[in-house]
């Protein structure tokens, strides 16, 4: 039985990232049939599974030969034998960096279908001399088209943009580029299973402008980028007000709604899902996943973090996973 | 006995704001004890009462003799006999604004503690000639002070600035205004039971700003209120990152959320409190609660009108109206 290949790294070897994922692929008889391959140092996975007791079945990686299901190791070993846990070092930036590159690398020739990313530490990235604040700002230089969704059952979210000032997002707001959002996300979810997915899009304004007199992105930006969509057949409507928009989307599963800034989407997502909440990458020639969460220093080490969002990230890559690429 | 007395208007005759105060008034005695004054044409609650088979037990309303627990009718006769259901009229927006502008009055008087306000609607308003937006904008006009709250049993927030475009809205996120903002809503905060209050500010910007990399205004600005604040005696914290605030405020009962902008605050409030939310006005001489809903004109007149906002706002008037003045 052949099945898809699925890049999986550990993240920050001092953070919550190879606890959280070898508690979820130590479990892979219960995860969908597929090939996970574990892109990390093998010192860090061995720590992380003496601490926690468990033993992950893996083979070595041989990206030449066809892939059955199971797990395997890619072993990216980072500069240091020893990892700090707990705080923000040069050598853990460096190993996550290294993993994550090779997986992405990997992806891009065409050899992994989807990678799930544990979280990295900024900061560690920052002190080993790699200035993106994530793997989303990384994948975003590679792929410029790069969309920023977060999936739970309850809400679908896409971001038209993230990390950015709120003054400089609402700037930003301009019918051109957020048509081009709209038809990358569409694009994007094609390769989605459940969908057709219809595109729920926020106004900016408070009640969406209420005709221009609560200010008039709606009629000079948003709308005619929704009309423009809509004439190429793409399924979507608004802009709604924003406070309305998520009670709409909400437990609809071919919803997604577009946030047009950072918090918009966000306050909204985190209310309906945390701890189980998947953040997913489309537009890129393959899906990346990741946890809602970050590295939680504070608890590393400690075999307290919940794996429940690590779990759900490696899911929603296998259903991304299972339709044709 | 002598109880507080609370005003009611029963809103746009040809709303549902009728409906929801019959519904609610005719079941007085389950609700806690005071003077509830119902400010309406007696023709529109007549017509109400027989439309939805119910009677309200009334007394006229005396301003002179202390209120005993009970509904009295103080009676504001609009301009018509026979009031046009399910749509905007000059004459409608003349008997709701009459019944309204008579129960501020009668409050500013001191006569009420509270008064809780059925939905208007601003295109009647404006076909009568009365270029308000809604009640709030006109109690801002009287009361420069007045700050809009939103009230449900999982979450409290209070709206820093409410119905402006969002690009002016981030301008106005200045360390004076919010100072006094915080100073404001803190004293109307102490008239009402369960305090003190703990007031939990937002940030503007993705994750509070992040020590500038995302934006300057949680470091020129916000901060700077909280500091101010909190030196002055406040129980006053913040800036929090937008999308984490509402996690903190959430089911926190002493926890009342400052968000800087409309859709920041309701995104989070109409998720959590849908049907069951109020909002009140405080800074002013008196309380004014409403629910959180429109006139619904689609179903006015039908008897399908859920009451459930309209009776939480009664109550949380009755609450607010327990302590002293």
């Amino acid at each position: 039985m052949t099945v898809p290949a699925i890049g999986v790294t550990s993240g920050d070897p001092g953070g919550i990232g190879p606890e959280v994922a070898v508690k979820t692929l130590a479990r892979a008889g219960e995860l969908p049939a597929a090939a996970y391959v574990l892109f990390a140092d093998p010192r860090v996975v061995a720590a992380a599974e003496a601490r926690l007791g468990l033993r992950i079945e893996r083979r070595d990686w041989r990206p030449d030969r066809p892939a059955e299901p199971g797990v395997y190791l890619a072993a990216v070993p980072g500069p240091e034998a020893s990892p700090t846990i707990g705080r923000a070092t040069a050598g853990n930036g460096e190993a996550s960096f290294r993993a994550f590159e090779t997986a992405v690398e990997t992806a891009g020739a065409g050899r992994l279908r989807a990678v799930v990313t544990a979280p990295i530490s900024k900061e560690a990235w920052a002190l080993a001399g790699h200035p993106f604040r994530g793997h989303t700002e990384y994948l975003a230089r590679l792929y410029p088209g790069a969309v920023m969704t977060f999936w739970s059952e309850r809400l679908k979210v896409a971001l038209f943009s993230h990390h950015r000032p709120l003054k400089e997002a609402v700037a930003a707001v301009r019918a051109g580029a957020l048509a081009d959002f709209l038809r990358t996300l569409h694009r994007g979810l094609g390769r989605v299973p459940g969908g057709p997915y219809r595109l729920l899009v926020a106004g900016l304004n408070p009640h969406a402008g209420e005709a221009g007199r609560l200010g008039r992105e709606e009629i000079d930006e948003i709308r005619p980028a929704v009309e423009k969509a809509a004439a190429e057949g793409l399924p979507v409507s608004g802009p709604y007000p924003p406070d309305v928009l998520f009670l709409e989307a909400r437990d609809r599963p071919d919803a997604v709604a577009v946030a047009l800034y950072h918090d918009q989407g966000l306050i909204a997502f985190k209310l309906l899902s945390f701890a189980s909440g998947v953040n997913a990458t489309l537009g890129l020639p393959f899906v990346r996943t990741s946890p809602d969460h970050g590295t939680a220093f504070d608890i590393a080490g400690k075999g307290a973090a919940d794996a429940r969002s690590m779990e759900e990230a490696v899911r929603l890559a296998a259903a991304f996973s299972a339709t044709g690429s």
